[in-house]
């Protein structure tokens, strides 16, 4: 069966490039659209108070009716997060995805109260027919199973996204990466790939699996008191080898945290996770084992591993505390931005007198190909074009030096950032334009109330804090009837500053009654005096810059 | 000449255990105090608005007539920069360093306007009699010139304090470590020594500085344009290998950045520092020379190398901007906590055209020792007693382990933090009780006068922002008679979140109606019932925190 002629394709990211995280890529055959992955990005060190970020679809909200599917990769937040927002505003459009992926897609869906998504189940095997495109998928390996690439074949070629990958030639478990399908594709002709640029900058190949199943269980072996594992929520493979360990050894796993327990329930359900039997226990009953008997596998907020790790070091984990003789497993790699976070709960846990073992052991591989392993896939894919995704530039760039390595010239490699279009008409590429993009932050239950504005106050106020300043002025009598008071918060402490603030309260009212004294008052540059000649004073004073903000009450 | 006999040794650190920075350490021969070392911290993240952190120092100040001398180490801000707020504090004590740490203390004392300290300058062959000690000194080897170890040799034995050091067997320039001294030393019996644990966790050894001006050296010499060369403003080493590498390739260097010109004055004054003739130019004159021609070496607030380098790449440096073309040579390794800022700042000059050199060629090394090379350091002295010092805990324990790997057994290791007295006698360590210590927080003017409760309001104000609700009551009528008003920044966008704060002024106007119906008005209690009933319907409509400050104002 044939498809259709294309006579356009456009291809764009609105989500991971020039970022890590909050993965989206739009590929367009004249006028079908098809999505792939709608993920979550965790907020960077300046986007302060922010939960998550998803990316701007208003380009695809006005265009829904065009859109033909959704597809879903693997399950990870940077690749399912956003989809039930996505679904709220785009309805109706079907969302295709592996068993496992599709699982854990639906709990963050009825987290959302979305109940009636179309959500469709396929197998690496599967082949989507669509008017102008046949969709085919491959296994790849990442520390997620059920992980997909994806190729659609269209008349100019296959548009190929590996999404995250690595290729572990003795992974853990019964996966294994479809060498072949992939190299079928690559003598099939690949008009454009998108390849995971992570660990473009690392040279050689990323660690075995296998290899990190065997330490772990070497360090759960040689423990002598009990063992805590901190991982990643979604780091299935990693969670199977510390059950498998447990089982071999004869420990108890005790499991702690929220979105483990989800995921993990998740995972057995649909038969991703191997539960040994009478393995796991709960975490109240582990006063009833020895230490040489237990392990308490454990992640934290976001599923993050270190969040609750560092409430067991300080002692004020609701469930359980880190004592002298534990050994801790940190089974993660340290995001980007959270580095201080990290390196101080490693100091907590070996100053609450656990044994820490996260560096020089090899407990944790990543789940991203080096630059030896990325190579391969573009040797496998062998693709006319090259598009490096997920990552910072960068990681983009450093991969787009390996494609020149591999023999993909220069002019054959695009560089984009969110929202660049690259256009191929007849099998040739150029950029096409650009489409609109953008972070929408997500804080508590607001979805996009927080912008610029709001970001910048908070900047503003984290930095030397908020200084207040009311008086309520009599309109018939020009006179002020209460204040100026002055009230601040974060700036210097009150008691010990007196003086500074009472003279401050005294420049107000002069500026006040100066005001008043004038036939027309205006408020606005009555404000603006009063902000500027405290500005001025205080900075005279203390070198610091309060957000000021009058506040002028009329009676 | 003999010293007298000692009774009693105390050690103990007031800052730089369990922690990077603000290094001071204090040893007390019965009533005489040595203090070796002042230095500053540059502030954590959680450390909002902060710029510098100083140590706690009122344990001195109340004893300061029993102080007998600072010494100074070498000339870093970790190491010399807060010696301006501690000569305000503690007068008439003589400060002793080399020349080059001297220069660079004496211009910190001058910008804090203290002119009458008592500088002494010492040789690392100079030799110092106090009443129970003769102390002398050791070259090391360290990323600025004339750093010196120290030895306070009492009855009891000597106290060897190395500060910052690294064994480099082939140092660029003339400057070698003692190790003969040091060795000697050893010999005649070391009590205790305290050592830099920096790199502790660091397998082998710290490359040397000459194979490094040797790469930037290549790298300046394949240059097709402009180099840029960003390196901390103290790193005289550095300094020196990039203008000798222009000197021999023919291009001119032009410094950028008000510490970079500082420090290279005075190491230049005081012979630290050669400038080869005809080598430097104004920033303002490179527009006559053609690329090819240039260097353009940076560092930026702090002495820090990242900030200037991210304003040029985001062409919105005052003096010189990034072009395609440029090479720039990052000659620094990233400060704990400042990894998102050096990876955004590579990012960005990558995307401003340039080629960055940074991690795969080796165009910097540390400054401090790793393993190998503090293994030799535990050998040449070999203490009876041992203090890892300089750095996080784990970094601590990674060298009490080194030292139990030399033979220093575990009960003579310990592991201290701020304050933790060691006391020593008859040549026996136990510990010895514990001083006042703490982090004095230095904002703008300010010293001390931002603590807990100003950096809790910061944080707190950085998360949700604020929210403030003033209203005018009269105190005869008992009746509101302006506002309730509310005010918010850093909350939620006002415009587009009307009802909600229409919803939340009727919630005050309710309360405050009520409570003026009340026979006494209680107003702390009218705050708090507002500040709980607004907190709550926030929360619920938006699940943010916002901070709420109800002002009341009676006329």
């Amino acid at each position: 069966m044939k498809t259709k002629q294309v006579e356009k394709i456009r291809i764009f990211s609105l989500g991971g490039v020039g970022e890590i995280g909050k993965n989206m890529y739009v590929v367009e055959l004249d006028d079908d659209i098809f999505v792939i992955d709608a993920g979550v990005m965790f907020p960077e060190d300046e986007m302060l108070g922010i939960d998550k970020v998803i990316p701007d679809i208003s380009y695809l909200i006005e265009r829904q009716d065009r859109i033909k599917a959704i597809f879903l990769t693997h399950g990870h937040e940077e690749h399912i997060g956003a989809i039930a927002y996505v679904l709220k505003k785009i309805t109706a459009v079907p969302v295709y995805g592996t068993k496992l992926t599709l699982g854990l897609a639906e709990s963050i869906l009825k987290e959302q109260g979305i109940t009636n998504a179309k959500l469709i189940e396929i197998r690496s095997d599967s082949e989507i027919l669509f008017d102008k495109a046949k969709v085919t998928f491959f296994r790849t390996i990442h520390s997620i199973p059920d992980s997909v690439g994806i190729s659609i074949h269209t008349s100019q070629g296959a548009i190929v996204y590996t999404s995250d990958f690595k290729f572990d030639q003795t992974p853990y478990g019964k996966n294994r990466a479809d060498l072949g399908k992939m190299a079928q594709i690559g003598e099939q002709g690949v008009l454009c790939l998108l390849s995971d640029s992570t660990n473009a900058e690392r040279p050689g190949y990323t660690g075995s699996d296998t290899l990190v199943a065997q330490e772990i269980a070497d360090v759960i072996y040689n423990a002598n008191g009990r063992v805590f594992v901190a991982c990643y929520a979604s780091n299935i493979t990693r969670i199977q080898q510390v059950l498998h360990a447990a089982k071999m050894y004869g420990r108890k796993v005790a499991v702690v945290g929220k979105t483990l327990h989800k995921v993990m329930d998740i995972a057995v359900r649909l038969g991703y996770l191997h539960l040994p039997e009478k393995v796991t226990i709960s975490i109240h009953d582990i006063d009833r084992y020895d230490d040489k008997e237990l392990i308490i596998l454990t992640t934290g907020g976001h599923g993050q591993p270190m969040s609750a790790l560092a409430r067991m070091a300080k002692q004020v984990h609701k469930q359980v505390n880190i004592k002298e003789g534990d050994t801790v497993i940190v089974a993660a790699s340290v995001m980007p931005g959270y580095e201080l976070v990290f390196s101080k709960t490693i100091d907590a846990l070996y100053r609450a007198g656990a044994n820490v073992i996260y560096r020089e052991r090899k407990v944790h591989v990543s789940g991203h190909a080096c630059q030896e392993e990325l190579k391969l896939m573009l040797n496998l894919m062998k693709p006319k074009y090259f598009i490096p995704v997920h990552g910072e530039y960068r990681m983009q760039k450093a991969h787009a030096n390996l494609a020149k390595a591999v023999g993909i010239s220069e002019d054959r490699t695009f560089l984009i950032d969110k929202g660049d279009v690259i256009e191929f008409r007849n099998g040739v590429a150029r950029p096409g334009g650009k489409v609109p993009y953008g972070n929408i932050l997500i804080d508590g239950l607001g979805i996009g109330d927080v912008g610029n504005i709001v970001l910048r106050d908070r900047r503003l106020l984290s930095q030397d804090g908020i200084l207040i300043v009311v008086v309520t002025l009599s309109k018939e009598s020009k006179k002020i009837i209460a204040g100026p008071e002055i009230i601040s918060r974060g700036f210097v402490y009150v008691r010990e500053s007196e003086s500074l603030l009472d003279e401050a309260t005294k420049i107000v009212a002069n500026i006040v009654n100066k005001c008043l004294q004038t036939y027309m008052i205006e408020w606005s540059s009555l404000k603006s005096n009063i902000r500027e000649a405290l500005s001025q004073f205080l900075f005279e004073k203390t070198k610091r810059k309060p957000m000021i903000l009058p506040i002028i009450m009329e009676v």
